[in-house]
């Protein structure tokens, strides 16, 4: 078992409740990464469900989760032969974190698709794209360790005092262990990125209130192709949109969430 | 009080609980439009709110809802000073229908954008657009009456035979009867146009299973213009995008389902 599945496994209390170990390994400066927390509970929903794979996901924010033991409490709210719907709540210390809307179905790992768009940007070669420097430990940024992130030089820019302008942000992704990305590994994904608003010159923590993310195909092994961007920023709040294309070039996630500007 | 104020009107139990009235006509040939039931339920959650818009919805259709009496049970899950989280069910003979996770805030009506990006597609003027013809009375669409669409004339040659062969709809919007958009019709917008699968040769009932939308930005009066696209149909499964820009210019909803495609 990976780092990764182990850190996100959910284990079967009872038909609706799930435990899981929330790791240390995935904090961001202390709180979770949200998109190790939407792997691990998707764990649990599909565990119970009589489908195969998490084919759309709504997460609300309701507070920044810390390391240890959690629970996932799920409410089957329809179960059919195409597809079941969940209703699932991360809970700490008898307090929700996290509220999420999911559908599962199974997916065709063959299905060839009757219509499909290219990526939104053009990435350069991996050998031309470039890795963050590391954090300083004291920094608590553990979750830079569980990946490589190979970005496409300009949308990190910000880096050293030249933001493109505009939100944006594009990298090749992988863990940093040797595991083939599979939906789970999609859930961290979509919300690995820097925010794309640091592009466009803002800084500091940028809570996500919402993210919503749909698995339109199973990956094929091999680094991930992360395509992120935003279309308005104003009054405080940001969207901000990531593609996943496998290696294979098919789109296989698309994700959006709506975010507050930091105040750093 | 107009019309489509009062379908969606959602007159306060209790707390928690709120009655409404799901309207005949806004039917679409049976079941109802996802789009006004939305604006139903979200009328129920910012009465409960301390805030004034529902800045973030994610709607999960579980089962398609008919004219008549329903409720809306409420779940408050955070009451922040920004923001307020609510979780929403709609209830008909004691059966969940749709649900709902929603964040309220208060948009400040007079924002000047940070950062904006333009429309995804030029629109032609509203003179050269085009009405669809009347749905016949048999057919039980009376969602159509509701509201006025003028299409950009590619986006539905699949009318006539000549689909584009790309998910695409787009058209000017307004209701038909005075009334000037707001949140509330807007959630009705995001959910207005013809399947964009249409333009790409499918066709039949195409439902909805997820639909998450953003409020960016307090409409002006005056037409509003919807612009739909999609990025990959497959396996069954197709995407479709919606933005929504007033009369002013600016981007005041950006929404993203998933839906199944028909069997028509």
């Amino acid at each position: 078992m990976t780092k990764f599945d182990e850190a996100t496994q959910a284990i079967r209390v009872d038909d609706t409740t799930y435990d899981v170990c929330l790791d240390d390994g995935y904090s961001i400066g202390g709180p979770l990464n949200g998109g190790y927390l939407m792997a691990a509970m998707l764990h649990a929903v599909v565990d119970a469900s009589p489908h195969a794979h998490p084919v759309s996901t709504s997460a609300q924010f309701l507070r920044v989760a810390r390391p240890g033991p959690a629970r996932v409490l799920l409410e089957p709210l329809k179960t059919g032969r195409t597809a079941a719907m969940t209703r699932a709540r991360l809970v700490q210390d008898d307090a929700p974190f996290i509220e999420m809307l999911v559908t599962t179905a199974t997916l065709d790992g063959e299905a060839a698709p009757d219509w499909a768009d290219g990526p939104s940007a053009v990435m350069p070669d991996l050998a031309d794209c470039v890795r963050l420097p590391d954090p300083k430990p004291e920094s608590n940024m553990n979750f830079s360790a569980q990946m490589e992130l190979a970005f496409d030089p300009p949308t990190i820019g910000w880096l050293t005092g030249a933001p493109t302008g505009r939100p944006e942000s594009r990298a090749y992704f992988r863990l940093a262990e040797p595991q083939d990305p599979d939906p789970y590994v999609l859930a961290l994904a979509v919300d690995a990125l820097p925010p794309v608003v640091f592009s466009a010159g803002a800084r500091g923590w940028a809570p996500t209130v919402e993210l919503t993310w749909h698995l339109r195909a199973l990956p094929a092994p091999g680094w991930l192709t992360l395509i992120g961007g935003g279309r308005l920023i104003s009054d405080g709040w940001f969207d901000e949109e990531v593609e996943v294309w496998d290696s294979a070039g098919r789109l296989v996630a698309q994700s959006r969430q709506i975010a507050r500007l930091g105040r750093g």
